[in-house]
């Protein structure tokens, strides 16, 4: 029951915060003038999320400050030196970003739904969703710059929000770029997923590291620690996706497969010689047959390509965990470790 | 002469800097992978525009450090301390911003040409387009992030950039929703020109002002006078757009009048009693003759409004250049007047 105890672990931490996060997304992000560009910005933000990047932040917060979890005001946030901090902006900021993210990542995916309700592109409209992500954009780097402590710790942490967005940008642009490749590299697969979806994991981590005035390689170890759990996260994500019941996928099984996406287990399956193209008669979701889908999932698994991806995430996660040996052994640091195995351990 | 001689000192200022800021721009933001993203980003930037925007941000280091227009390595620029910043970077980071937003207002607006070539969602394609003005917003960041200086008045920078773009979100917002609106004020048309336009002419001047050290009521003012002229520049558009004669125009004259589009003109007019929207028959561009735009502005100038429109760019002008008396008395001060001056006196 290991894994469960770490999910509930974990689930129990995002529990013990989630209502101070949200009530700090309602205080920095409020309804205003013009109030249809405020609703369709905060939309989104409103609808749910499970709000992991944030306890992320403030549990790496705590680890590094030696506190009891969930004991302080994050509002006044002891840090290394003398002064305080407000983490919970920092926390807010980098979920304003995560949202701005999925806002025009759905326009540019042309997806309807996002969290159960429809995206913001389809519950008002492009322009507004374009404008909405932007909107948000601004606001976080707004939040983030009133963290308040001192102004070089403040100022790292704003360089690395606008180091993040534009990797974020850059791995979205190589995701899209990667539609019509046929010669993709694992290597360039893993840069994707770490441009994409890591970065924003290891910014979560390595801000409150900059914001309390850690050392330089306490920070960089916060911020690989973001980068390979959340690469073992997307890794986990594609194994998933072939391997989970359809009713608890919520979702077709394989339907990554079945739309000729690449993961780091049709690259791994290529070089084993196998047809990945031919593994399935039709691109389209609703034309496939589980038995098609369990004939293919079999034939991926025949060469050892889902154990490969499995192994990888694993190996990614212990390396993440093993980079904690930077903060003082704690509680806070147990559960940054517990939310590694979470993210591969977690079912759907 | 006293217009061409503005016009010719301003053009001068802006010549005197321009391979300077151009060299700036590749520099902060060089063609790297992914390279379509960059490609597509660096698109507009490349076509041209009168590099107004990062002209005053330098004017306005010059006049506060009062040394000699153009005479200083602007990399590392005195500040008002003893540390030197990078004051190129910050001009770089403000064109960048207008970049992006170009880039998605002719998204939102369905704009097709934009500096005599095509507009980046045509020239590439909407995903793309909306990709490259999220990665030129962070980077625009990123590259504010490095000017040097002391950290406070970096992250002063950071702030006023961030805060900045929230509000031309905002002002984009209200621009779209005025189409639409049937009871606009003259008031509500000036906020939205001061957040969707003059707020970045703001910003232009006021960073400097703080990357500098300067007072916070040097700062203030610097602001309000890139507020003002910003506002000037935008109503003085509007009165161009039924003014000057189409040839010069390079488009139809009164082309905003057939499209209903609200402006301080039609504001004062409707507040006079004139039927402004039974001043043209059609509101399809193609089909108005000169002859009937000449009467549309027969009326509109027999009631004042034209000339209220002007009176209130004129007296925002003086307003905005009176802030400048915050500045030292040089030449550089004497050169952001001819800016303010010329944003109104400017042909088309």
């Amino acid at each position: 029951m290991t894994a469960d105890t770490t999910e509930s672990r974990v689930l129990a931490a995002i529990d013990a915060r989630r209502s101070r996060i949200n009530e700090a997304i309602e205080a920095e992000l409020p309804l205003k003038k013009p109030e249809r560009l405020y609703e369709a910005s905060r939309y989104l933000l409103k609808a749910g999320g499970k709000r992991l990047r944030p306890t992320v932040t403030l549990l790496a917060g705590e680890a590094l400050a030696d506190v009891e979890p969930a004991s302080q005001n994050y509002r006044s946030f002891p840090t290394l030196t003398n002064t305080d901090v407000d983490l919970l902006r920092a926390a807010v900021s980098l979920e304003v970003i995560q949202s701005f993210t999925l806002i025009h990542d759905d326009i540019m995916d042309d997806d309807n739904l996002r969290r159960g309700v429809p995206a913001v592109h389809n519950e008002y409209d492009t322009s507004t969703a374009i404008l909405a992500g932007d909107t948000l954009y601004s606001s976080a780097f707004e939040i983030m710059a009133e963290t308040g402590g001192e102004p070089k710790n403040a100022l790292a942490a704003m360089r690395r929000l606008s180091s993040t967005c534009t990797k974020i940008c850059e791995g979205q642009a190589l995701d899209i770029d990667f539609e019509t490749r046929t010669d993709l590299l694992p290597d360039e697969y893993l840069e994707m997923v770490e441009l994409k979806t890591a970065v924003l994991y290891g910014a979560s981590a390595a801000i409150p590291a900059e914001l309390l005035g850690a050392d330089d390689d306490v920070v960089e170890a916060m911020y690989q620690y973001g980068i390979e759990t959340g690469q073992a996260f997307q890794i986990q994500d594609d194994v998933l996706d072939l391997t989970v019941p359809s009713e608890e996928l919520g979702k077709q099984r394989g339907s990554d497969l079945v739309e000729n996406k690449e993961t780091l287990i049709t690259l791994h399956a290529r070089q084993q010689g196998v047809d990945v193209d031919g593994l399935l008669d039709t691109d389209i979701v609703d034309n496939v047959t589980e038995r098609e889908i369990d004939d293919a999932v079999a034939e991926l698994e025949a060469v050892g390509s889902i154990e490969h991806a499995r192994e990888t995430a694993e190996q990614l996660t212990e390396r993440g965990k093993d980079r904690l040996a930077v903060l003082p052994d704690n509680e806070a640091r147990g559960l940054l470790k517990d939310v590694a195995d979470y993210l591969i351990d977690r079912g759907y």
